[in-house]
C-alpha cells in the first residue's frame, strides 16, 4: 500500500493513526500541499486524486492497483477488510455514537478551518488574520461543546468506552490543529484528558506530524 | 421512530430519502432552523440533540429511548439494522467509492454552505451578498467538479452503477441546494443526469423539501 499524505494534514493524520492501530504498513508518500501553490494540484497528483486532496491511499485489490480516497471512507474500507483491532464497537447503537462523534469533527469543524478555507478567507474576503483566528475559534468551540457533552455521557479512557475508536482518530488530529491555533482548551477537560491518554499510546506518538518524514 | 428534521435542511433530506429506499416511516416532527433564532438551539430540543443541528432519529433500542445524530451516522447506522433496499454496494471496494463520494458532498460543499456558515459570513464579517453567492458557488463548483470527474468512471443510472446509493442520497440535496443558489449546472453533466433520475423516483420525490408538511 502506498499513503499519498502531507504531516501536518488532519485528515492524513487520521488515516496514520488508524493504520497503526491495525498494524498496516504503508509507503508514505509526501504531498506537499504548500510548496508550489500545492502538489495536490499537479497534474501527476490529479490522476490519483481527482478531488486534488489529500490523503489517497493506493491499495492492490485482487492484482488490480485501486486508489481510495477520503480519510473516512479509506478507515472503512480499512475496518472491512482488516478487522483486527476494530475501531468500531459492535453494537449497531454503540456504532452510531462514535461515528456520530467522528463526523461532528469531520463535517462540523474540520471543513471550515482547512488550509483551503482559511486561503480563500484571505484571499478573496480580505479578512484579517484576527477575523481569521476568531472564524478558526469559532468553530472549534462549537464542535468541541458539543463533542464534549457527548464525551460527559459515553466516553472512558477513549472518547468511547476504554478503546480507541474512528472518534478517538478524527479527535487527536483536530486537537493537535487547535493547539497550533491557540485555542483554549480549558473548557473541554474531556476532549482533553481524552488527547493526552491517546498521545500515550505508540499508534498516536508514531503518527504525530512532527515524526514524519517531510516535517519541516 | 422520530425523526426531528426540517423540510430545507439537506442533512435530514438525505435520512429522508434513505428511509423511503428502505421503506421506513417515522413521525416527521419540524425544529424550524430561522424561527425565534432557530428551534434547534431551544432548550428542549438541546436535551435530545446536543449539537443543536437537524436530523436527530429517536429510535427504540430494546426497549430504551435513544436518540442518533449526524445524517451519515444515522444512514449507516439503518443499513446495518435494515440492510433491504442496500444503499451500499457490497465489494469493499465499491463501497469505499460510494462513501468517498458521499463524503465529498458531506465533508467538503455542505459544511461550508450551510445556514450557520452564511449567517457568520453576513455578521461577523460583513460579507456582501455578492461575495457570500461567490463563496457558494466557488464551494459547490470545486466539490462538484470533483464529484463529476468520479461520476465519470462510476455512474450508470446513478451515481454508482444502476441502483441508488448513499452517493445518491447525499448528491439530490446538494443539487437541490446549488439549484436555489443558481449555480450554473451545465459543467456538470453526469451530475444533472443523475438528479433528473432519482427525481423519477418516488423515495426522492416523497423527500423533496416542497412535498414537506413544514415546507412554508
Amino acid at each position: 500500500m502506498k499513503l499519498y499524505g502531507y504531516w501536518r494534514s488532519s485528515a492524513a493524520y487520521r488515516v496514520r493513526i488508524a493504520m497503526n492501530l491495525k498494524s498496516l504498513a504503508a509507503e508514505q508518500v509526501s504531498v506537499h500541499l504548500v510548496k508550489d501553490g500545492g502538489e495536490q494540484h499537479s497534474r501527476e497528483y490529479q490522476q490519483i486524486n481527482t478531488q486534488e486532496l489529500v490523503p489517497s491511499l493506493m491499495i492492490d485489490d485482487n492484482g488490480q492497483q485501486r486508489v481510495l480516497t477520503q480519510s473516512l471512507a479509506i478507515i472503512e474500507y480499512m475496518e472491512e477488510v482488516y478487522p483486527e483491532v476494530a475501531l468500531l464497537p459492535s453494537a449497531p447503537f454503540d456504532k452510531s455514537i462514535v461515528r456520530a462523534m467522528a463526523l461532528t469533527v469531520a463535517c462540523e469543524v474540520h471543513p471550515l478551518n482547512n488550509l483551503k478555507v482559511l486561503q480563500y478567507l484571505a484571499n478573496e474576503l480580505d479578512t484579517t488574520d484576527e477575523k481569521k483566528a476568531a472564524w478558526y475559534h469559532h468553530w472549534v468551540q462549537e464542535g468541541f461543546s458539543a463533542l464534549e457533552k457527548q464525551l460527559e455521557q459515553h466516553s472512558g479512557l477513549f472518547c468511547f468506552g476504554d478503546t480507541p475508536s474512528l472518534a478517538d482518530i478524527c479527535l487527536v488530529p483536530q486537537v493537535y490543529n487547535a493547539k497550533r491555533f491557540k485555542v483554549d482548551m480549558s473548557p473541554y477537560p474531556n476532549i482533553e484528558r481524552i488527547n493526552v491518554h491517546c498521545l500515550t499510546q505508540q499508534a498516536f506518538i508514531d503518527a504525530i506530524p512532527e515524526n514524519q518524514l517531510d516535517a519541516s
